[in-house]
């Protein structure tokens, strides 16, 4: 149902671009911006833009930052042997999340995805070829998602890296913690299975 | 968990200011916007800042539009003896898309509710007031919500309708089409046996 006001339905129309807003979440979006003040609307515009203008991709890892590298890159404590791959730079906050990993990242920005248009070269791939040629890599772990995708991904990188002769591994598959056993798929738990260890 | 990035950590903040936006939601909104093309992020900006230029309350019914007055107002085909009193310009599409009401309305902008710090003063009722006095009209349906605020502003602008002598009239409350008894509240219940009809 169009408002027939152009500039209420433009607004609609982009929110509606955005991943995951629907027609109804749109229009409460929309309508809740023009119910801001003036005041609160330019700082949301502000946020934008600026977001826009000063984030950019890491010079190495690729990760999103508003310097010239970004905060793991830049930290003198982290461990510049290890480098753990990961498709976007939320999963890069997950790690940091956990607090445990002391290593870098290399952040893919996507996975290979024929399907939809997305091929090796699209990705920050030669970064990482370039990284671990010109730098002492002992580790790379590819920490892509558990999906189709990221496991050919994961498949391809570590081919391109044989030549190189260093370790690449990948994160363990299995049972989640506090997940059911009842309601493990056969994969996860065929997985879960293959890489049992001694108690 | 902060990104350490001032001008991303600023954009999911005021991604999270929109209402029904929780954290996780603004973060992928706000890597969503990151990772559109410049121009669709400046065409998203764009419609924002328009419509908070353009779009204005009819002069007449408060409903929101970018000319002088709405598309109902402006309408020749309603009939202007007849005034929807209705919380939001959201409230009216549902009006509209029921293709069955041919009157117009007025839009209150939010519901008398003191939780809230919202007196009659903050809402469009002295607009309502001088459009009955000035205009002639015939009925006032009250469309408020069926909550506590939307029945107490009910209350309230049928007794200071009550001078102009017109008819006032409120919404049937009832079990909704398609519902189940079962599962209706008892208020509801009670509400929809005293509105019985005959058959």
């Amino acid at each position: 149902m169009a408002y027939r006001v152009p500039a209420l339905d433009n607004l609609i129309e982009q929110w509606e671009r955005l991943p995951g807003i629907g027609h109804k979440t749109a229009v409460r979006l929309a309508f809740s911006l023009l119910s801001m003040s003036d005041e609160q609307s330019r700082r949301f515009v502000d946020a934008i833009v600026d977001a826009k203008k000063r984030i950019h991709e890491c010079e190495i890892c690729c990760n999103l930052t508003d310097g010239e590298q970004c905060t793991v890159c830049a930290a003198e404590n982290r461990d510049e042997s290890v480098i753990c791959v990961v498709e976007e730079p939320q999963d890069v906050i997950a790690f940091e999340r956990m607090r445990e990993y002391h290593g870098t990242y290399h952040v893919l920005h996507g996975t290979i995805s024929p399907m939809n248009g997305v091929g090796p070269e699209q990705l920050r791939i030669k970064q990482l070829l370039t990284r671990v040629a010109n730098t002492d890599v002992s580790e790379v772990i590819m920490a892509t998602n558990p999906t189709v995708e990221g496991e050919a991904t994961a498949m391809y990188l570590s081919k391109l890296l044989k030549p190189f002769e260093i370790k690449v591994t990948r994160l363990a598959y299995g049972i989640p913690v506090g997940g059911d056993l009842e309601y493990a798929d056969e994969v996860t738990l065929s997985r879960s299975l293959e890489g049992r260890s001694e108690l």
